[in-house]
């Protein structure tokens, strides 16, 4: 029997922070047909919130230090203010969104990450999303809308990478749906020069992505982001594309190819 | 067909963020057999986070004037930091909790409170209350979890008073189940004197009501909740009782007569 096809679409922080872009990708993403579901970020707000509140954002590789004082603002502005202006967006175009964070229905369950060379504090590592209670949601006519925020079954919110929460919601719905996975950035694609846009690069597969490794064109944050698709891509998803917010019907971007 | 029971609960602010009473709350509420809902407040902490952020708490009558910036707030302090403690805290005890505003599911409606004498701002007077919906979610096994926020169908959350989303959540469900309503708060019940526990007044019909306004026995902000409790017995709800957080089993209170 053929699968049904679903589209997860991840974005980032400053598309669902500023009010213009947020209209537009909402606009988009219910014009999306079919099944669907959405992972945000809100790491700008999140500074922002911090910053007022007199509490400092520490960042290592780009990734936020949670003490505990940061894990309460992450929890109210990933999963109360970004969240549910995004949730309340979509109900006025008719998508029926249902705002999420792992914590809910125990959708996504992790474990706090051990203090390494770096104590990252409240940070979850995924241990397992449950694509069956997922698809309980979605074939009820809801969409998912996921804040990245996850919980340790022991009573405590965690912060999580929404990166790693959309390559882990794609596979848990790999065995249930035909699964479309498109990270969306600032670029038109994984590009070989950020200032060329017909410098894209079509297609990236495990070997071409050590090469361009090796070349220096994939550094930084970009690494954490293809090591996700390809988790992506190696367990199940179908199609997992890198491009632009404005291009989530899929016909631009990047393809990542197991 | 005998209809299956319900119990919901609402439990304002004080009880829900003060980490020792929210965990026995907990405990007591993942105790409750079956079919069960929460509606929870979180004002005080809304006030203290406002108040860090340098946002002027403003009330009348007991209830919070919400401009944009406090909008703001309850959106993060509701939705988002006292409802994901609560959620997680319960996943914790084994109760697959779901948190919802309005807005999640479309499962409360509101429009914007017309301004009159006072302008309240971005306060939601409710419209609908779905109840088939949130059937569809309990029936899978999940506990909704409710924050004091709906939506208006055009893309803003609003403020809601939590105790009205209760009776609302109550009379939806009516329709459905055998609901018990249980409004807690710091008493044992409605008292003749708020000093003596023996006091405790343990039915009040729409008749005594009337006669307990009259000696002032019931004043203030006791009278828009008696009027939310007035308003679900006579919507088929089968039981409302007000009582203290530590007897969320029904077994002391006053229990309100249609």
């Amino acid at each position: 029997m053929m699968k049904e096809k679903i589209t997860i679409i991840k974005v980032g922080g400053k598309i669902v922070e500023e009010e213009a872009t947020l209209a537009a990708l909402l606009d988009r993403f219910a014009a999306i047909e079919g099944r669907k579901a959405l992972i945000h970020g809100g790491g700008r707000s999140a500074t922002r919130i911090a910053e007022r509140l007199g509490i400092e954002s520490r960042m290592v590789d780009g990734r936020r230090i949670t003490d505990e004082a940061t894990l309460q603002v992450v929890t109210m502005v990933y999963g109360g203010l970004v969240n549910k202006n995004i949730v309340a967006g979509l109900q006025a175009r008719g998508v029926n969104a249902l705002g999420l964070t792992g914590a809910d229905c125990n959708i996504i369950k992790a474990h706090k990450r051990p203090a390494g060379k770096v104590d990252y504090g409240f940070v979850g590592d995924v241990e397992r999303a449950d694509g069956d209670m997922l698809s309980k949601l979605i074939e009820q006519g809801i969409t998912p809308i996921i804040a990245p925020l996850t919980h340790d079954g022991k009573g405590s919110i965690l912060n999580t990478n929404a990166d790693t929460m959309a390559a882990e919601t794609a596979k848990a719905l790999a065995g249930l749906y035909d699964v479309t996975l498109i990270y969306c950035f600032e670029l038109p694609g994984v590009m070989r020069n950020p200032d060329d846009d017909s410098s894209i690069i079509p297609s990236i597969t495990a070997e071409s992505y050590r090469t361009l490794l090796d070349e220096g064109v994939i550094s930084g944050g970009m690494i954490p982001k293809m090591e996700n698709a390809f988790n992506a891509i190696g367990n199940g998803v179908s199609k997992v594309i890198i491009t632009r917010a404005d291009a989530i019907d899929g016909t631009e971007g990047t393809h990542i190819i197991a």
